[in-house]
């Protein structure tokens, strides 16, 4: 302590813009501390901001908060971030309704559980673990019901993946009615998931080899009841009771779900209580009336589960403002549910010309990757926007291409398209989709 | 909904034990259901556990808890585990204690946020980070001062590193003092960190070529303060800010800490406020009194930063029961200050013969990685181990190796030695270090 005191920092204006990027930004910021020290000579802001720093903080002149015998711990009470419920095109009763990931917040790939996307058709249910059960029946040798301890005593696999809604960006399609990357794309929340195979639950079961189809259905108020391919189930569906680290969170399906990587987030079904294998898809109506896509030709298409690769700029989006001219930091995620993100581009001069973005390891198999991309806003009006190109070779479409292969009326899911964000002279970002 | 009422499960028995992990245990489950099965004819335990899937579960008779309109997400009220302080070899007042991972818990390598080991010397600050300030000062050309949103606007970098305190293991060198995994190896997480690196703001300050050392000083009541070498903080330092997706939590440092990739703990420091440039050591009490090895001949070893390759076995691990004889996956995490893990060995017989355990990708430099072994338990008693091997070649040593070059009395840190858990006839998992 003695030598806190004896040693104290020096006076010197703080960095007033993002750091060099490159050698003649090094220099450029250099010349701005030079000006800035000027100003601090004539007794300006940067005086204030670093005499702050010749004080010792309060908090170091004390004991802080006790450590508590057991504790599962909360954010700081400074931190006040939340995922927020849209009551855009739902009812008002707050039972079937969707809150979002507030993704211009987050570091890194993993979203926080306190902070991961919810979307249900009858409210969160309140299921004791112990009285929980899985049934397996219909075309199997041997039908079975699985315990939660059952099931955990299997070996088991974690992998991280995202879960993105269907009508993830549906209310922005033709017209900007999301102000953030909030209301945008927040139905879109990444973590790593821990469970079991589904294939060695069939095969312990003993699936008739006529068996083509089979059904996930939800423990929760509504039922919520999906048909999904045998052939995927077999492929990498997973029986799901971990969440990044710890049990599922009650909005997740606790305390036990279905994951089906990379596909629509409604056929993971939540709450997970029977699994039944057939021959045909069941036509429920999450697959009829919901979860289906309008054609050209006036038909719906039916079971399009595949979530085609994305991309959206986070940093900066919309609701921001640019602190000024100079350099800064484009950050944003892509996705694809097919494979992994090979290349992302982005594109500051609306779409014009694009260059290639640097992607942050680890990269993934259908999992978000975060890229990045060091520009210099020169302070005129600019519009930004990113392209993912995915490992099997498909270029994420912009929304004028997807309208040339599907109808866009009514209640349009799967909205992959490109979206750019505007930055007026005076630094406002905005959302540019029309 | 009347699909569900028409379509009932079947009535068959619950599976009993672990899942197959090859064609003969297929078999012995399989003649296992037709024992059940039997059972259930006479009225057996089976028929009760199928009984309650005839039925609807209450949650599917009724709407849950309807959506918030901004929430931040919390655990299941069934989900009890929390990270638990110790009194082991502390002081009363729990300003200077820690609190341990519930490893045996965790599922995958990312530790959740409200379960991440703490060890504070003087608890837990309150720090507005709006008032928060970053002083860089000593041997520099520009001196300079931080507030966060500064440090936000920087280019950032996210990535996955294990935290271990370097007093991890410290109360069962020679004895079996810890029952359970968490009390044994607790102090120990793992996340995925955002933040700056160091060598960036140095750039920016302009170090004196002549300058060797760094101090990092913490905001807490105890002003923890640690000398660092300039080589490492060139290296791969971070000042972090993001923690898992969202800001720091107040017992990681929130707003800011340093963060030394694969170093013991102590050196990262939490609520940085103060990084001064200099030309050696400073000797802190932390790097005098604490945080010092002893050695054989009777002196001290200060500055052991390094947190070398270590694993445990965490399922089964101390305090569970064996669900009985027959297939369990040995479930464990390895990690290495120094690099990536390259093997893991497996023994089930106390050491004498070892056997090479599967890694889970993604296998990342200085973060946990998870290994898997498939094993057979005959009912007779057994004594379990991992061991690490990492890409710089090096093999966990036993505590015997230890021994040999490092003085076992007092207070003694960096125990990385092979950890062994006892399996009784019974089924019991004890601490079977001695």
């Amino acid at each position: 302590m003695t030598l806190k005191r004896r040693d104290g920092p020096d006076t010197s204006a703080p960095p007033t813009s993002p750091a060099p990027t490159s050698t003649d930004t090094v220099v450029a910021q250099r010349r701005n501390f030079l000006r800035r020290g000027a100003a601090v000579a004539a007794g300006g802001v940067a005086l204030g901001a670093s005499a702050q720093t010749l004080e010792i903080p309060k908090s170091n002149l004390a004991a802080g908060r006790p450590m508590e015998a057991k504790a599962y711990g909360t954010p700081s009470r400074y931190y006040t971030v939340t995922r927020n419920r849209t009551d855009v095109l739902v009812n008002r009763q707050n039972f079937s309704d969707w809150s979002m990931t507030p993704l211009q917040h987050q570091h890194g790939i993993v979203t926080p559980n306190g902070l991961f996307f919810e979307r249900h058709h009858a409210g969160v249910p309140d299921i004791n673990p112990d009285e929980h059960r899985l049934v397996l029946h219909g075309m199997v040798r041997q039908p079975l019901v699985f315990t939660m301890s059952d099931l955990m005593r299997y070996p088991s696999v974690s992998k991280f993946y995202f879960l993105e809604c269907s009508g993830n960006g549906l209310t922005d399609w033709t017209r900007a009615a999301s102000t953030t990357v909030q209301q945008s794309h927040g139905l879109l929340s990444c973590g790593q998931w821990t469970g079991v195979p589904l294939s060695w639950l069939l095969e312990e079961a003993g699936v008739d080899p006529k068996a083509t189809w089979m059904l996930f259905e939800g423990a929760d108020g509504a039922g919520h009841t999906r048909s999904v391919p045998m052939k995927k189930a077999l492929a990498d569906v997973l029986i799901v009771y971990g969440q990044n680290g710890e049990m599922l969170r009650p909005e997740q399906g606790y305390p036990l779900r279905a994951f089906v990587p990379g596909w629509e987030g409604n056929v993971s079904v939540k709450w997970l209580r029977r699994i039944k294998v057939g021959d045909a898809p069941w036509n429920f109506r999450s697959e009829t009336a919901r979860y289906t896509d309008p054609m050209p030709d006036g038909k719906w298409r039916q079971f399009s589960f595949e979530m085609e690769a994305k991309s959206v700029i986070t940093n900066p989006s919309g609701g921001m403002r640019m602190a000024g001219p100079g350099p800064v930091e484009i950050q944003g995620f892509a996705w694809s549910g097919n494979g992994t993100i090979r290349a992302v581009d982005v594109s500051v001069d609306g779409g014009r010309n694009w260059q290639e973005a640097r992607l942050e390891e680890p990269v993934l198999d259908k999992c978000l990757t975060r890229f990045r991309f060091n520009w210099r806003w020169d302070g005129s009006p600019a519009q930004i926007a990113s392209r993912a190109v995915d490992s099997t070779g498909y270029v994420q479409p912009t929304v004028a291409d997807i309208a040339k292969v599907r109808a866009l009326t009514g209640f349009v899911q799967h909205h992959n398209g490109v979206f750019p964000w505007s930055i007026s002279a005076s630094g406002e970002v905005k959302n540019a989709i029309a």
